[in-house]
Formats: C-alpha cells, structure tokens, sequence
C-alpha cells in the first residue's frame, strides 16, 4: 500500500511517500557500477510499470527512452528497479513525457479542442526564453483538472518556474 | 596559457585541457559542505571571468543565475571558483546563455536580420518535441562561423541532438 505525501495537479492523484532506486546502464563500462537514482513513487498504483524520466535523468542514468504519453510503453527503455523487497528488471516503461494538457469537457468547448488533438502553447515569463511548445497533447477526462504538464528541461528551457499561464496558439 | 583540447562553433573559440571546480551554495544548511562541480574553461582567455551554466546546473549547484548574453555580467549570479594555484570568489559572473545565432554579415543579409534583433527558431526533429524558441538574439561578425547556440535544458526539450537544422520564423 502506498501512503500519499503530496497531491498532484490531477484529483486523486499523488506522490507516495515510498521511494525505489531506478538504475540505468553504464554505457563506457558495462561491466562496471550501473548508475541510480531515487525515484519516488506516484499513487494510486497503475496495471504497468512506468518509469517516467527527463533526458537530463536519462543521460545521467544511461537510460534510452522515447517520447511517449503515459501508458504508451511498448518498446520504450529498460532499466532496474530495487525496492525494500528485492529487484525487478523492465524490459519497456522507461519514457519520457510527451508534453500534455489535462482538461474537463467544458474546458475543451471553451478552448475549442478536442481529446488527442496536438496544439502548440506559447510561454512568455518575462526572463528571456519565450518559448512555443509544439506536439502538446489534449487531454480530455470529467475527472482532470486543468493543468499543462512539462518536464524539468522544458520548464528549464522557458524559465517556468512555480505558477505560469500558457497560451493555446494551434 | 591554455591548451586548446576541442574546437568550438566559433573560429578561434576552443574549449581547453584545462578545468576548475565551480562551488556554490549550500541553500538548505549554509554551513554544511557547498556543492560543486568541474567546469571546462574556454580559451582564448578574456577580459572577464564567465561562468556559464544550465538551470539544471544552477539548481545542482545552488547558484542563481539570470539568462544573460555572453559578456553581459552586471548583477549576475556568485560563485567561487577553485583550481590548482588557490580559489577566488566572484561576486557576479555566472549567467545561463541567453540563446543566439552567430552569422557573418553576409548570412544576415541572406536571412534578413540585423546584429542584435531578436527572432524566434522553430526547431522539429520529428520526435515529438517540436519548439519554437523565441527570445533568440542574432550576433553578427566577419570573424563568426553560422550557428545557433542553445544549452542542455534547451536541447533536451527540443530532442535536438548531433546536428540540427531550424527554420527563423520572426
């Protein structure tokens, strides 16, 4: 069982309080230490693994990993994953997060979107790094909040930090 | 003197043999061991001390650091920097490059931009993160080589690896 510490952005959705250390592949020595993280855990448990990473976790961690949207795993990267218990090896589960935005039907008419449709959203923080994301996903669900997720290197790449407002420009 | 290991972008421009620890703050525990980390520096020497890092790096390190371009330092972030004869405290220095294109007049003249404007790239790699980095800033000199320099965080958000072609869009 896994004890929520930390709600996201989603209802019903949280970081755990339990931790398990994801451990990559060293590509200059294969023989040598394999490289690892800490990774926390995110509730209430899924029906497949999911190892979600930024490129700058996976260079570090020696992991390949595809652009995906969460739950499209098939073919994405392997690594290790140790826990209290002992370790399990995936083959597949290792992506990195396509760039999404949760939203409500209602948000979707007034947005004049639909589920799956691909937008681009201009972030403007007034620090120098303007920047439109392309290839952002909707993603339509009665039980989402309205919430764009970014990784840390896109958030790096536009100066988005803490609370900031996109635009949806198609 | 420094001995040029690496050529750079840049004619002339080369990174060295040579590296120095960049120290930073220690934000939760100012009295506890501050982080740190190698540095390559960049030859020929100038005629100010630089340090240029990613947000990813700033927040390692505990440095704070504004998107700058290269050479404007008043009122950046501190640091203190340790090689083989001794350390030296900066008190600004530290910037993250603002993102820019060095071209020949003659480049400009092609692509219709003048020294100093700012455009925006758009940059497709066709896997998954397509950008738009406004915010750009075109440097123009005989002695510079067609470029467009952006830092790790910018790159991954971009999945621009190896050699990467973007189209000015103004």
């Amino acid at each position: 069982m896994l004890t929520a510490k930390k709600n996201l952005s989603q209802p019903g959705q949280y970081a755990s309080t339990d931790k398990v250390e994801v451990i990559g592949f060293n590509k200059k020595d294969p023989a040598g230490k394999r490289p690892s993280s800490m990774f926390s855990i995110l509730g209430p448990v899924r029906d497949h693994n999911q190892v979600e990473v930024s490129f700058t976790d996976a260079r570090t961690l020696g992991l390949d990993a595809p652009v995906r949207e969460s739950g499209d795993i098939a073919g994405s990267g392997a690594c290790t994953i140790k826990g209290p218990e002992g370790e399990v090896d995936l083959k597949e589960g290792v992506i990195v997060a396509k760039r999404h935005i949760h939203m409500t039907p209602k948000d979707a008419e007034d947005f004049h979107v639909k589920s799956g449709e691909i937008v681009s959203v201009e972030v403007d923080t007034g620090k120098g790094r303007k920047t439109v994301f392309g290839d952002t996903v909707i993603r339509v669900s009665e039980k989402y909040a309205l919430a764009m997720h970014i990784d840390t290197d896109e958030s790096n790449a536009s100066c988005a930090s803490g609370i900031v407002y996109g635009v949806i420009v198609k």
